[in-house]
């Protein structure tokens, strides 16, 4: 038997992916179509004050493409608030012009591969802040979940903690490159859904999700252990943004 | 040909996820909402009599995330019995609110590779107990399918009953560390679903469905022989948790 | 080049499972309910009629789970014949109120790798009573199809004709200890559908269908070489069975 | 690098395979469904009338099972013929009772790996009528596409010219045992759909298809470079089955 | 760890596949379809003046077969400007006759293996014009998707640079003799979408397509290292196919 990596886990994760209902939503009234962004306006000051208090962080970006027409990327302290956001959303009239598209629960996590020996990492006040981070405002996001491979010779889970920490290390190394173009936010997902972890990047220009998710492909843990789910990219929805986005 | 390990059953399961119709539920008028929910508490009312007279047990638990809503996890002494609640559930006014999302089908079990001979487990009331169990109230559920790898050198089957048997005691003694913190509800279903097992966790904590699940992962058992499905993650939806979950 | 094993095929077998549309069967006025239950029993009468003459035979079981409500498995002399069946169940009132789950196209085969040399299976009446066998009316029904892998070294197909009929043996002989427990009738699809084989059980006690295919996983035949689809289990439709499954 | 076989291309081909609204065709009046059958026999005659020309071919068969209801066969000489009739058959009223269910695009080919050096296969009136055949109207119909394999070591794009020669002859003379009996079109799609390969056989027995299509799965170049999808089987729609298909 | 290839971009791309929806076109009043057609040439005519004003490009063809009717291809600098062509699309009277069937989203990419070193790239006028392409208006286009393989052996992101750079080289070679035949798009989806990259290929004679990649497939860095996705293939849609594409 290997030895399982220890992990810290702070806030819980809901990727909240939806489709615009157009032909619904070009066919309503405007006082129903008022009513709903109301609605919308509603959820996004009261997570803009959860937000405020640190008890939680909220981002809200457009899709590109048809997967789905937006995302929701809660951050909250339980799988209770999380389950008690949607159930809220999923009764507003802003929903009703909304079609679920993908979801991802998972909670964010710090692997401790690089831990010091003899440190109590959680009263570490960079580390707390990394377990329940304010998301970044940066224009870009991208979504996409993976797994560490369990194939054959390419099996993650077999290898010694000294071979995975030492790939690990050339992994977050290159990571680090990216400092200040990605910010990236990793939440693991064993147990909660369907692979082991998602990954969310922030950057302001889009460019870079692509340098660095190739240039990492190319790194042993990657190359060799890396299964990676649907990718989804977007744009994020300033006030501007979105009043363009719903304007018929 | 391999020895074939010995199982124990008890009750059979059925796992019933479903979604709400929300654009449904939201335009319905008051009263029908109250017909609904008027079924659905006859349905808990009924479930627990049976539970009361240990001739069946009934989880009811939301999901977070899109996956589904909730789940009604029901554990009965026939496949007949499983099929009339489905029968009668569909039929009623509370069910034309939701839509089928997931199920499964199986039955509790007990492999006996760690068996003491010369013994007759079903003379044993622990193992009994465990058999056909009354399932916890604790705040979260956790359910996956398996199945063991059977994929060139990492054949589970062609093992002999003793490697089969030493890998399986060492996963029993991770899962045994989590006793009071994890419960664990292990399901056959060969020959009844399309996976091999499921596994149906509960704990106070949710976290501890990673824990454990992550830590197993490094098990030999799990690491080249383990092969999952999509994992469903949930909170017990207590009488006021129902309420609010369907309150307009 | 492998010898190709040798074949007898009877009749053809049409899997049709169905789901029930019960938004629309509870809404429907109680006489529109009561023409499409008569359009049921007509054709139920219709297809007893046929297996009284030995000219096919149908099998009608509830399926447990939200794979399908019910399926019901015809045999018959042609593929005419089994899209005749199909194209005037879709025409009936009856069939308005149920969806396509799944289906299957098969044909009832016998292999023969345990043929006797010198004599002609066709003139055993035994093995005719096979090919064209009437189906059992017993407790419950297992459906799954599957192929033989042909994956590297695991190939079934690049072994000689020897090494399938030994291990065949191996596999027929765990079949023969369920002998009056489960009754197995397998049918063949290259060339009609997506699998190599349908395997049909039936069985007065559903747990054998558990026992026999989890035993039957560790002969090798299986182990190396069985890649299974889609599981589906029920309960016979009873005259009483199907009053009440449809009763609303 | 890999020599590439030669391949010769004749007619265009599109499988078009559609299901039958049932509940609107049976909802529907009498006269709309006369409306609709008298499009689709306008189209028939056109696509006769084509046929007669030798400037194409169509056959049009039903689907058993839940896959189709039937499937239009088409050959043209250019991809814009095969995209005019879907988008002509599209806006007839006979297009609004069906449902898109499956199709596909590839070009009628033949391999050269059996070309005799020094000759110019356009110039042989055998093969000629083999690119642009007229399709036979044999009971059955059987349709599923394939790849050759590109595994490990089972990768059919690295073998040698003359490794690849060998085996497609011998899978060639299996072919040859079924002259009379099954009847062959093979079209490439490489470039134009999902798979390498579309095959589609014609049989007056339907039985035939799975003989010749189990044999040759014990053939090297099947057993180990063969995938294959999802496989239709038919029957031919006579203006008499026709009628009774459509029958109310 | 691999040295990862550089690459250079240019226009992020969006293929936006949709389906029409006949019935709701057959069923519109005149005024309705010609209301929506309007809409589609406005925006027709504002993409082809972007795209003379060189900052952008827009390709508009049918799709052959059930997967889709037709595709837009849009090239633009920025993923906002892609999202902004999107959502207004999406909310004109002509989406509403459409569903949306499949969609990529990537950037134009070159890849450096071939650079000459001391040289800037950038600098050079035809790199520059190939990294910003108006697109062609040939007969026919193709797309797919593709991966490099990462399986056992066969890793494409474990090989020297050397190995890599000599096999793309091959591979470049036959695209070069299917110059004047064929015009090749190849866009970067890496951290974007679902595979690798996007190829897009055009050509007067629809089967080059075929001729090329079908000859691609036998040099090793496809036999061995390319995973394929879906294919699409199409005519284009000039002004005269257009209005008889939509012609009731």
């Amino acid at each position: 038997m290997s030895e399982a990596a220890q992990t810290l886990e702070g806030w819980y994760a809901l990727h909240d992916f939806r489709t615009i209902d157009w032909m619904a939503w070009t066919a309503a009234e405007e006082a129903e179509r008022q009513m709903a962004l109301d609605d919308l306006h509603s959820f996004l000051k009261e997570w803009q004050s959860i937000e405020d208090n640190k008890q939680g962080s909220t981002a809200f970006y457009s899709i590109v493409g048809q997967k789905a027409d937006f995302v929701l990327m809660h951050l909250r302290e339980t799988l209770e608030e999380l389950n008690a956001i949607e159930n809220a959303f999923n009764k507003s009239a802003f929903a009703q012009f909304t079609i679920p598209a993908h979801s991802y629960v998972s909670i964010v996590e710090l692997s401790n591969y690089m831990a010091q020996p003899g440190t109590d990492p959680m009263q570490n006040p960079d580390i707390l802040a990394r377990l329940k981070p304010i998301l970044p405002k940066w224009n870009h996001i991208c979504f996409y979940p993976m797994n560490k491979r369990r194939s054959g010779s390419d099996n993650w889970y077999m290898l010694s903690m000294d071979e995975r920490r030492t790939m690990m290390r050339s992994h977050g190394m290159i990571g680090r490159t990216y400092a200040g173009k990605v910010k990236q936010i990793i939440t693991g997902s064993v147990g909660f859904d369907n692979w082991e972890w998602g990954v969310t990047l922030f950057a302001e220009d889009a460019l870079q999700f692509k340098k660095l998710v190739y240039e990492m492909r190319f790194d042993e843990v990657s190359a060799r252990f890396g299964d990676f789910g649907d990718f989804y990219v977007g744009n994020r929805l300033t006030e501007e943004k979105l009043s363009e986005l719903f304007n018929v």
